[in-house]
């Protein structure tokens, strides 16, 4: 019999699973993580910087960051007491696993979507219940409303990442009324969808909604997110919440951008015109087929092997992400809107390797 | 039959567990977080302000903060490929859990100590071990030694908060030989006692260390930590740790204190000192008892009661600490080391409590 190791006591379905990872790669055209390629005005930077400088940095956040949970009261009408801030939205949903998920519980879970919904489920010793998207990549509804009917929580990113489907909210609505228990709709993408489903919260004490900062918000960098929900569910997540997990610096950040939310609106515009205006010159082209998207990438897919397609856009200058591994998406590619300069180096790059 | 309600997905170790919460209470005098009171000098901080002014914020930190990491290794000496990094050692503590902790686990956690390691045990579904300090309220290295025989994974506080006593290398290391699993040492104030156990990593592949730069390094508000492991155990933790954990901001706020973390020294050393001071100073007062401590802070037991004495002192703008709600420390309060000023405002509040 062989030595005991510490890694025996690695859970089997860690040991087992493989790590999220991205590799990083620098470019003139950073087209892969659905960033705002716009920096925030150089006004709210100096607001902010100011405010930080004023800070004492060696003290705590404080326990309940009061403040920026008004702010997003105000900012998103719902009550403070069913709100709770992260470390970017990934954290709280993390939260609410560790709250809900383990052995012998089901997390029902679109395929494909976001990887980490299925990896934190897993690592949480609960079974993750993948309901395909149908063929055209829009929601299984029918086939979403029985999952909910046997699983603890349900996990819909809306739009989706990587394909940019909506969740309608009357089919929505289906799920919730179906639902054993909470469903959880990541809205991480909701600006440039120009809709949102967190008018329904307050007839639905089962639904949770995730915002983040780090795409429409223009603040990947400083990761900051929220989550709404009925007060009696944010009051047991925020029981496996960690104490002070929003530095102060994001703090100040995010409530500087909440007060000043219109300075973003110009450039979430931009990119919902730039998007349109790339889907159109993608359907275009011949031999591309191009998922209509409510977000701020699309997703596409030609006649040529995805990572050579992906290879050859990047000797050219030009990152995108290489999503064919995922189910359903064979020989596909997602690309994030860029700014308009980045976009028409896409589809020039594009072009070139789809000529080569 | 009621209704069934969403709480109802809420698992029982959550709903039936408190929250870890923390008053906000405004103070002249704060000394109930065992925080360092001294900012970092302002030339480091222009030198942070002024690189962070450079970043891009609308873009992710790298997925392997790989400068960070690097800087780590410089300062510890130990392998890069089993360092991570952290949004506070807390969470890297949380991550830690959701490798190894489930239901049919046991965690072996001395109490009294830090509270959200047996919360966050619980939360995962396994069973927290206590093993109750000595009467002394030094560690029962026995007990210790027999529960990590039998428990997958052992969390020790070292300097133990909020006792301030250390686990002596020997006796950590008996408990390495004999444990089952994962040994985990909070090295959090392990500045203030100038040691650490981290040259016991080489030869021992079932011991984690983990860091913070919250107490003894003066940026509680940033929020970083990291932990020191075999690469093996760093790779399987790594799986279920956040993508994008720590913001570009503290990234860059680290490596640079990192780099100039002489600039810290002095405080330090003020602190040390300041501790040993008041320990006396706690010493020569009849009808206090006070504990040993090799932290930067001092654990006290007077005949009042503490929530009595606890608000006469923050009457007379000092806050500090009622911990006499931990088992085994009943009538104890805990005060922080604070600038030389603040400990006097103490020592005068505490004498005139003592005396009404």
């Amino acid at each position: 019999m062989p030595d005991p190791s510490p890694f025996d006591v690695i859970k089997r379905e860690i040991r087992e699973s493989g790590a999220y990872t991205l590799k990083y790669l620098e470019a003139d055209v950073k087209l892969d993580q659905n960033e705002n390629p716009h920096e925030i005005p150089d006004f709210l930077k100096k607001k902010i910087m100011t405010r930080f400088q004023e800070m004492e940095w060696c003290r705590y956040p404080e326990f309940v960051p009061s403040r920026i949970i008004a702010a997003l009261e105000r900012f998103t009408g719902w009550p403070a007491g069913g709100i709770l801030v992260g470390n970017g939205s990934n954290e709280l949903i993390l939260s609410t696993l560790v709250a809900t998920a383990g052995p012998g519980r089901r997390v029902a879970i679109p395929q494909p979507t976001f990887t980490l919904y299925g990896l934190l489920a897993r690592a949480m010793g609960a079974e993750a219940v993948e309901v395909p998207l149908r063929p055209d990549l829009g929601f299984d509804v029918e086939a979403m409303v029985e999952a909910a009917r046997t699983s603890e929580v349900v996990i819909v990113c809306s739009p989706n990442n990587p394909t940019g489907s909506l969740l309608a909210a009357d089919d929505l609505a289906r799920i919730l009324a179906a639902a054993k228990g909470l469903v959880i709709v990541d809205e991480a993408y909701h600006e440039f969808s120009r809709q949102t489903i967190a008018s329904m919260l307050p007839d639905n004490e089962n639904l949770i909604v995730f915002r983040t900062f780090s795409k429409a918000m223009g603040m990947a960098g400083l990761r900051f997110g929220y989550m709404l929900a009925h007060p009696g569910i944010a009051r047991e997540v925020n029981k496996v919440k960690l104490p002070y997990n929003v530095n102060v610096f994001t703090l100040i950040a995010a409530e500087v951008l909440i007060d000043e939310s219109q300075a973003v609106d110009g450039s979430i515009r931009t990119l919902i015109e730039e998007r349109d205006r790339m889907y159109r010159a993608l359907t275009d082209r011949p031999g591309v087929e191009v998922f209509p998207s409510e977000a701020n990438f699309l997703l596409f897919r030609t006649g040529c092997p995805p990572g050579q397609l992906f290879e050859q856009l990047y000797e050219d200058g030009v990152l995108i992400r290489n999503v064919s591994h995922y189910p359903m998406l064979d020989g596909c590619l997602r690309v994030s809107v860029g700014t308009p300069d980045q976009n028409l180096r896409f589809l020039r790059a594009l072009d070139n390797a789809l000529e080569a």
